[in-house]
């Protein structure tokens, strides 16, 4: 069997693409639409469903004028049609008139239909310290 | 096929059982062991391969003198022989002396193997606010 950590890695990217070019069009693209699609922003509570999730992205991406990732660390894992990523986004981005830089954790859940990665499942949070 | 969320979900009060209990002996038994195996404590940087893991729970528990989990809103789902977990984790903890109430978000991926549901991956951040 082909080894998925490429088409998984592309769908990673894919998700950081169109989170920076603030597209909502290509997140709907990127993500599974259904009631078991979870995410969770950092410091924000669970959103449960597509309509949620697409909700907070529309949210986000409106009050965002600008938004650079830099991921790094990326490690994929696999089994069967289901593939979790984590990596560290490295965020240079701009929100109502405020330039921040902020480096997250990611999780992301991917699964694969008909041949597709897609997103089911993204879990975001602030690095603090290095332990506490 | 047999429903798995049941089983998945006894796995996951397991995994809060040997937290609650501070049991490394229980956590050993929780988690499946590998490189591949991954954990993020609220706030913390990536752990990664289980002999990081297996030391960042020692630490916590040498640390901590009592711990008590109300686990709520726990949400199953699961892609042939993985598992994805959400949690509300409602925490009331002594740690060195201070006692803290806090809520944690947590995912936590199972893979069954041999029948067992094991954690490979525990993704766990504060809930800061209602969006930002």
């Amino acid at each position: 069997m082909t080894d998925p950590a490429p088409a998984v890695e592309a769908a990673n990217a894919g998700f950081y693409r169109a989170f920076e070019a603030l597209d909502l069009a290509a997140m709907d693209r990127v993500w599974a639409h259904g009631a078991y699609v979870k995410c969770v922003h950092p410091g924000w509570p669970l959103l449960v469903g597509w309509d949620a999730v697409r909700a907070s992205w529309e949210q986000i991406f409106a009050s965002t004028a600008e938004m650079r990732f830099t991921v790094a660390d990326v490690r994929v894992a696999s089994v069967g049609n289901l593939a979790w990523v984590t990596c560290t986004e490295n965020i240079l981005s701009e929100v109502r008139g405020r330039v921040g830089v902020t480096t997250v954790l990611a999780t992301n859940v991917f699964e694969r239909v008909d041949g597709r990665w897609r997103l089911v499942h993204h879990h975001a949070s602030h690095v603090l310290a290095a332990s506490p």
